[in-house]
């Protein structure tokens, strides 16, 4: 389809207020202006991840559409690309995170860390500088994104399994490659928080190589984190004196748990090697936060920081290792609807679900 | 002189409580049994570090001893040295930083981290496991410390230039290098805070080849920093606006200031650029703490820690390029003595002096 063909509104579910996070109605919008990069998608299928909470529930920034469309772990079909897009031919199979666009330019877009580009684009709730345009999610018909920001899908990766690695596998993954290099081997890697982030960041560690050991407050989860691949587990609510084993262990400790309560972070930091960083992608509530003394990091001079979803090049190389290695979400796949849509989100919401919903139908909610 | 001729007791100005953190005494006390591996020194001079200060007020743990000697910024000659000693002759100029032993046995120790080992002894007011000693710093006659903590001084060096590099220069060397490498050439470095840290850390940085940015609350120190080797100076009182100037632009961010307050964190967070660091070896109070978000690091993935002492590997480079770039503390030096410990004790606490005090004339108050 040529780029004039592409419908000029698109559907999607939408929220309208943070008092009704959970209750996503259909609606029209009229798309995004698309640009000579841009790659438009038929979508098939949106994974819900934790951010689409927090955005609905107003607890990063306030929504900045009457009808927000939330959704970044989108898969789907090439359906029309801009005049200047190189890298995808209609019909491929392709996927988008979190973000969407930057400005190709600068050091860190040149540089592999056009994620962390000033002026990126995301993937919705976004003002996009270039056309004036609040960017909508993928709980949507057609999603329109930079080529630099779309990954193509191997052929052998179903899109249900792929829809999940946009934004979850991605996060957890550009942390593990920066700290430990793509040959983990020898070292080992602690994941904190076993959910829609931790049981990906378990396999890709695993698939790295690493010795992994999960952290988790109860046992509930331990058969399930072993069969992930973990080598260990650690319920700190059950395990007194769990640091003082593992002092002097860790080559990178993983937070994928989203709140800062109950996270005993020295407990963490104590067993950090030299020289080895705490790195938080499980985000809380923008109010939230920890007390950090330096004094906490003398005893091995670790850090402390967060990382911010991956680059288009991790990302290829997370869908490799992927493919090769087997690494899956797990998932519940659920047709999406407005009945649908607000019973995965109240459900993530409780912590009900193992690990990740995928909306699917896309069809018969949309229409071909 | 063989180990037996060592005096079975040294003299030194010790503080017998927090509420006398500036009066110290003369007075003796009974020495450390002499280990295989340690080095025995007869003391010619020691700089006043903030960590004796911290020490003697009890900010960071109680004193251990009734009678406590501070001073972990020590030079002196070689008087005797245990029966296992390989790396230093009697006579030899040398100097011992804030850390005097460790296990020599663990992975740490064997990788050129010991000073991180997890049974390190500090040079004051430390228990040392193998002989129950509490240990005495360097406000006096003699030291003794593990030979694996002790740096032979370069011949051209003087004394008084040597004493602060032992623990203030070597602080600031060791993040300097672990993060941006021995050649900084095209790097950037911040440099937060003017004083006995700071004043190295620009000289080191400028020496290393990086670009040198210095922050300070006011311009009164501007002057100074430039003839340090800084390339410019934020005076951030009086800039507003500095850190969207900065966006994007540090390779490091090194914090030399030892408090917590006035000191806005996230703006300095705000301008590293990818993957940097915040490090912190500037210690304030254990009661004292920044608020930190995992948000707060989105922007560039960076991280914010701590970083303790250096290696004796480090400390031997450091000594080189300070000889052959002409690094210098600046300092006041001052006849060792109760009147004159008190004196630098207090203008040291009120921040009145540049740099660094360094006590001399120490056969005079120990006698020969």
């Amino acid at each position: 389809m040529s780029v004039s063909a592409v419908p000029q509104y698109f559907k999607g579910f939408a929220v309208s207020s943070s008092e009704n996070w959970n209750k996503p109605k259909l609606v029209e919008y009229e798309r995004k202006q698309i640009q000579p990069h841009d790659v438009v998608i038929k979508n098939v299928a949106c994974g819900l991840c934790g951010s689409d909470l927090h955005t609905l529930r107003e607890q990063w920034m306030p929504m900045q559409r009457k009808e927000l469309v939330v959704g970044h772990e989108i898969v789907g079909h090439v359906m029309a690309v801009g005049d200047k897009v190189t890298q995808f031919k209609v019909g491929q199979r392709v996927g988008v995170g979190a973000a969407s666009a930057s400005c190709k330019d600068c050091v860190r877009c040149k540089n592999n860390n056009e994620h962390y580009c000033k002026k990126q684009v995301l993937t919705y709730n976004s003002h996009d500088e270039k056309t004036g345009y609040v960017t909508q999610g993928g709980y949507s018909s057609h999603s329109i994104a930079d080529e630099d920001f779309v990954f193509p899908i191997p052929d052998k990766m179903d899109f249900t399994v792929a829809g999940p690695l946009m934004c979850a596998g991605l996060t957890v993954f550009s942390p593990l490659i920066r700290n430990l290099g793509e040959d983990a081997t020898g070292k080992t890697v602690g994941i904190i928080g076993i959910g829609g982030l931790g049981h990906l960041a378990i396999q890709f560690a695993n698939a790295l190589g690493a010795k992994v050991v999960t952290f988790s407050r109860s046992s509930s989860k331990k058969e399930q984190a072993l069969s992930m691949g973990a080598d260990s587990f650690v319920a700190t609510g059950e395990e007194e004196g769990w640091n003082t084993k593992y002092e002097d262990s860790f080559d990178l400790m993983l937070n994928c748990a989203s709140g800062v309560d109950g996270l005993n972070l020295s407990d963490y930091l104590d067993v950090l090697k030299v020289d080895a960083n705490f790195v938080s992608v499980g985000l809380p509530p923008a109010k939230d936060s920890f007390q950090l003394s330096p004094i906490s990091f003398l005893g091995n001079g670790g850090s402390f920081g967060s990382s911010f979803l991956g680059s288009k090049k991790e990302a290829m190389k997370m869908l490799e290792i992927a493919a090769e290695k087997g690494v899956k979400p797990w998932i519940e796949e659920i047709d999406i609807s407005e009945e649908n849509c607000h019973e995965a989100l109240t459900r993530c919401h409780n912590g009900d679900v193992r690990y990740r919903f995928v909306f699917t139908g896309f069809d018969k909610a949309f229409g071909n």
